[in-house]
Formats: C-alpha cells, structure tokens, sequence
C-alpha cells in the first residue's frame, strides 16, 4: 500500500447485511464515510479541532464503484490517497480492502468541502489544518492516480 | 413530479444524525438504498420474484450529489426515473426531496445489474421482469434527462 494512508478498519457486522447476504451497498458508504472522520483527525478536524476553528467537512460528492462482495464477520481496512486540493477543498479516493486475501472490495472518489459551521458557508482552511494537509498531499506525491476515477456513468452501446 | 416514480418514503432517524447535527452522508446513501429495494419490487424482483428466476440486483456503481441538509425527523421521499436500460443493466437517478419545503436534498445516479444468485454471474432480466423494465421506461420517456448525471469529481482551475 505503500504511501496510501491506512485511515479506519472495521468488522462487518449483521445489521449491515442485506437479503442476498452481503454488505449492503450503502454501509460499504458508511465505511467510507467512518474513514473520512478519521481523515478529519489526521488533519486536525477532530472534535477538539472542530471546536476550535468553527470548522467542519462536508461531502459535496462521492462515487462508488463495487468491485467484491462482503460478508458478517470480515476485517476490512480503507486506504486513502489525497489527489488533489484548494484552500477549501479535498479531492480524496478511499479504497476499501480485505486484508485476509488482499481482494480491492469498493474505491469511492470523494470531494469534500471545508465549511464554518455558524455561518454555514464554505471557507478557507485555518492554518494549522492547511499545514497538516500539505503535509499529507507531499507524503503521497509519488503515488500514481488511482484507479476509478473520473468516472461517468453511462451504458455505451 | 409529473412521471417521476416515487418509490420510497421515510422519516429521518436519530441513528443517522451526526457530529454536525445533520443525516450522514452514508445514510442519504441507505435512503436510496431502500428506493432500489422498492424499485427491484416495482420490477418483479421482490423475494418472491428473486426465488421465482433465481436472479437478483447488485449495484456497480453511484454517484450521489447533496444538495441540502437534511434534520432529524424530517420526511423525505425518494423519486426514481429510468433513464437508460438493456437486456441485464439499469441506469437510474434517484431524486430525495423534502415533501415540506419541496426542497431536492440529494440526487444519486446508479448502474444496477441483473445477477444470477447462484452462479454470481450477470444474465438477461427473466421475462416478466423485462416487461415491467420496459413499462416503466415508456412512462417516462417524455422526461428531460435529470440533472446531477454524467458527473465527474475534480477541482478546476
């Protein structure tokens, strides 16, 4: 995985299993939506950060691609790879894996917008937090563009 | 609403709410997670029809936008149109709006395909089914393409 960012692991659990037996589709986004709140406090957004600066993330947008299914009980981990970022947005792509087998499960493409909270509008980030994401975008500069990206959707005939 | 299918109703839950006081990302996704489960029943694909042809629906892939904020009990309706279909795939946009306010809080355009559940393999819409595709698609000919589709995540500059 090298340089991709080992952000959240979880264990899939039965209220997440849908009628085929599987990970329902949308706790696949729920996982990945537990990994961007590990993202924030890797940048410094925790509670604590969140309080401090009025600030907080939204998810403007996200694709998922399904690739494998999943079922109770497993270990799955998402990795996380920042490609691409202004003064007040995150371009980031989750992927989600299964360690056991090494299987590539879900990648969703995220864009993620800073907000103040009060006055519910999109702002810069505050300067620590800007830091900390510099630093994560330098650790990640030798890594290609992931996979499922720019994606649109259509049946081509 | 015109010949837009409403396909799912739902009252937001204290579950889905998160550290900003809104409905998580994640479960807009559930939301129309349980439109597609309404819409495999609109097409024959209730548990009776999955034990009927043996066949099922799996996601491959959705884009969601959001649009608006959404509160803890809050009524929202999910709105469905096919926009695109053959023989195994469904392309389809799902509308979640606030009935109160008439306000659009997420749109999620998804690629559904027809699995065969005991060779995990993609297949042909049994016959029946493959009617009700197209009945539903004839009904809606006469809309415009929604918006919020044929998306692609990144920052301009």
């Amino acid at each position: 995985m090298n340089n991709l960012l080992l952000i959240h692991q979880a264990r899939i659990v039965e209220d997440w299993i849908d009628y085929n037996g599987h990970l329902r589709d949308a706790f696949y986004f729920l996982l990945f939506s537990q990994a961007t709140d590990a993202l924030m406090d890797h940048i410094g957004l925790d509670a604590a950060g969140r309080a401090q600066h009025g600030h907080t993330l939204y998810t403007l947008e996200a694709h998922i691609n399904y690739l494998s299914e999943t079922r109770l009980g497993e270990q799955v981990q998402v990795f996380t790879q920042l490609v691409d970022h202004d003064i007040k947005r995150l371009h980031i792509v989750h992927h989600l894996y299964r360690p056991a087998d090494g299987q590539l499960l879900a990648v969703s493409e995220q864009m993620l917008m800073n907000i103040a909270i009060e006055a519910g509008r999109a702002v810069r980030f505050a300067n620590p937090v800007e830091e900390r994401i510099g630093h994560l975008f330098e650790s990640q500069q030798s890594l290609p563009r992931p996979g499922y990206c720019a994606r649109v959707i259509g049946i081509r005939r």
